[in-house]
């Protein structure tokens, strides 16, 4: 097994046999819903195969050229999304490759993600980071009408044309959209204008669209191995098909499991993602986006939310310890480390920390986790340890692959659509309507 | 006024004429505690009239010009620090300059923050990122003895050294910690080997302490207006030093009552700081060190959770909307634009978006923000809005102090110690036992 789900660090709180057989059964019972298609939001399940069959799709190759040639005409890409057409590409940038990508990165172009934001300034401090440097553009909007996306694209298209006439702004414009006219009014511009297009598939949610072409084409841009990250998804999708004889014979449910049983015995009230690697922290907010999305609404959920450790140990750790017993963890760790940087020796010893010389930092974080999970246990916070062998694109696939499918079983088992957000309407509607919006008035 | 705050969006769920009796009294005990240190942790008010103090203190102009001596010495400034050493001045970094700041400086340092993980590939990604160019290191270490920050400071000393020889490197060294040999070992060995010093106020917290020099050199590295930053937080102090007749009189303590009022009334758990400026994401996770280090403690406690809008409606905003009612909002927002960016006209009008047309952005995300605020409100999310003049340092120095008197004044209306920290020390034990500290054996 590529993950690994521990389950030593909850002090107590696992269910007992009894309550292990019935939520068993409605494990089951959730796996049959989403595999044949019975509950609300059935035709939003593309995801669930999407990575094994992708690969031998047209459009992967065609995806696949054009990072080539974006990496070729370009020094920066400015990916243009928000929700599930922004988070999932940056969570695996900074997961598989550093949050310090665009500093640090060789030879491939810097990724800068906008049109998830109205603020003005942002749109100057991106003016101001482009400079003169060569760009391309990859929009990403199932329907072309969302606001914030819709306002950047139009700015960095007038950007484009402007530096390089219409023409080859064309040619530096990549669109990730539904497919077809009636669907998108994106796909309608690109028509007229020649702009090459993908599909944000029809059967699968902005928060299930990770690996699609809505995230790997601007992963790919980055250099990032697509080929591993789709086939560790697939490997998932093969590892997590059917629920087990036992609910630990199966991670994926086990996990959506256990979050039902705090959620509904123990009384939990917030699920905290924890990680200790820097470069997972925006895997966090997607996390948060996939599970908050899924499984707020009907007056319920878990509410989501996300640390890093051990930097927020000295921000929310006194929290976690003592303050109000409302939390469990899930706990992301990797195997081994990769360079294997040790402490170093010191004459004199004025730090006092040669007691750790000889010891890899990879040793001293993994003492860190153990310990932290030890005192949380204690205090009263549940810890759910995922483990990964290693943080790559394989990993990270399966990982995603991993956390789709078991906040699909999760919200079948809450009794909810995971498929849906109706609630994002409602801001909207008062929005378009104070804006003077063609359709709102 | 400098700093609105404002109840308009609370939907009918503000304290009655009796409530706000009872509240207003509530604070004024609070007050009390505090002015006359009769509460816990009185030894660590220093933070309360620190501002208007300080910039005629002697240390302040050594800060201000050890800023200017690492600005013409280096091209980068390793901060190493964790928890309040570290957060404070990265938020008001990116909050007054820019979430881009290290990409779009000119002529002063980039700024990179250490010392606040154990993970290895992150080291490893800071030595690429620093490759060849001059550098200078920041410790900030209270008692020098925090472990992530003490093997940082190992590292990236010897990394001076390694490149600089020992007279060099120690000039290139700049400590700030606990002014005494007796509370430091950093401070032995900056005695040792002639490091500039600043100090930690021993009367601060570190989540109290970003305007002392643990916050303000980094941040005047960076070529913020430090003075305009005391000056905010000195004229807060101004403001709301006294409880008026009426909890509005004094827009502090009627957002400490309010939050109360929240937790102990209304059921609410958790407590979401919202911005709608990228910039601001970083104060967001300063604003939960602290108030869920202050308040997270005996079992109680509002759990501290941070937004960016709009890009999290699309993620959090379904939850937020429809999920469980545990939440309510604190949402600041900022007066008129910089530069008055408005979306253009475009002919054809493809992407539908002309009836924008002539706007500022800033219309449109202000337009965002009310929508949202409306939309939450009607849906069972009270909003508290929090409205500045202006996103610059001025305002943000006052923002700060009028998080931290809130903060204290609300511990102590909950009736906690809300400068202490004792759950921090619990994992702490069990990590320094299983690495062989040679205190722990």
């Amino acid at each position: 097994m590529s993950l690994r789900l521990i389950t030593k660090y909850t002090g107590g709180t696992l269910p007992g046999a009894e309550e292990y057989a019935e939520l068993n059964e409605l494990a089951a019972a959730a796996h049959n819903t989403l595999e044949n298609g019975t509950g609300a939001g059935s035709g939003m399940r593309g995801w669930l195969r999407f990575a094994s069959r992708y690969p031998d799709s047209g459009e992967y190759k065609q995806l696949l050229a054009a990072a080539e040639r974006i990496r070729s005409q370009a020094d920066a890409l400015v990916v243009v999304g928000i929700g599930g057409s922004y988070l999932g590409a940056r969570a695996v940038l900074e997961a598989v490759a550093s949050r310090y990508y665009n500093e640090i990165r060789r030879g491939t172009p810097a990724i800068y993600f906008t049109g998830n934001t109205l603020s003005e300034s942002d749109y100057a401090e991106l003016d101001a980071l482009l400079g003169d440097r060569d760009f391309a553009v990859n929009v990403i909007s199932k329907s072309g009408t969302t606001l914030e996306p819709a306002v950047a694209f139009r700015y960095f298209k007038s950007r484009l044309i402007a530096k390089y006439g219409d023409a080859e702004a064309n040619r530096r414009i990549y669109v990730t959209t539904g497919a077809s006219p009636a669907s998108s009014t994106l796909y309608q511009q690109a028509l007229a204008k020649g702009w090459q297009c993908f599909a944000v598939p029809e059967d699968m949610g902005g928060r299930y669209s990770v690996l699609s072409a809505v995230g790997l084409l601007p992963i790919a841009c980055a250099g990032i191995d697509v080929d591993a990250l789709l086939r560790g998804a697939a490997d998932a999708a093969a590892a997590y098909a059917a629920p087990g004889a036992r609910l630990p014979d199966n991670a994926c449910y086990h996990y959506a499991a256990l979050r039902y049983h705090y959620y509904k015995t123990k009384g939990k009230a917030v699920e905290l993602f924890a990680s200790y690697e820097p470069s997972l922290t925006l895997f966090g907010e997607w996390y948060k986006q996939l599970f908050g999305e899924s499984e707020g609404k009907e007056g319920e959920g878990l509410f989501p939310a996300s640390v890093t450790f051990t930097t927020d140990l000295h921000s929310l750790g006194q929290y976690i310890q003592e303050g109000r017993r409302l939390l469990f963890e899930t706990v992301l760790t990797f195997g081994g480390p990769a360079n294997a940087l040790a402490v170093g020796e010191e004459p004199g010893n004025g730090d006092r920390l040669n007691y750790l010389a000889g010891k890899t930092l990879y040793q001293v974080n993994r003492a860190a986790f153990q310990a932290t999970a030890m005192a949380h246990e204690s205090g009263g916070c549940p810890n759910l340890v995922l483990e990964l062998p290693k943080r790559d694109a394989y990993h990270i696939g399966w990982l995603i692959y991993f956390f789709e499918k078991a906040c699909a079983i999760s919200g079948y088992m809450l009794g909810v659509n995971p498929f849906d957000q109706p609630g994002v309407e409602s801001y909207k509607t008062n929005m378009f309507t104070m804006l003077g919006h063609p359709d709102y008035i």
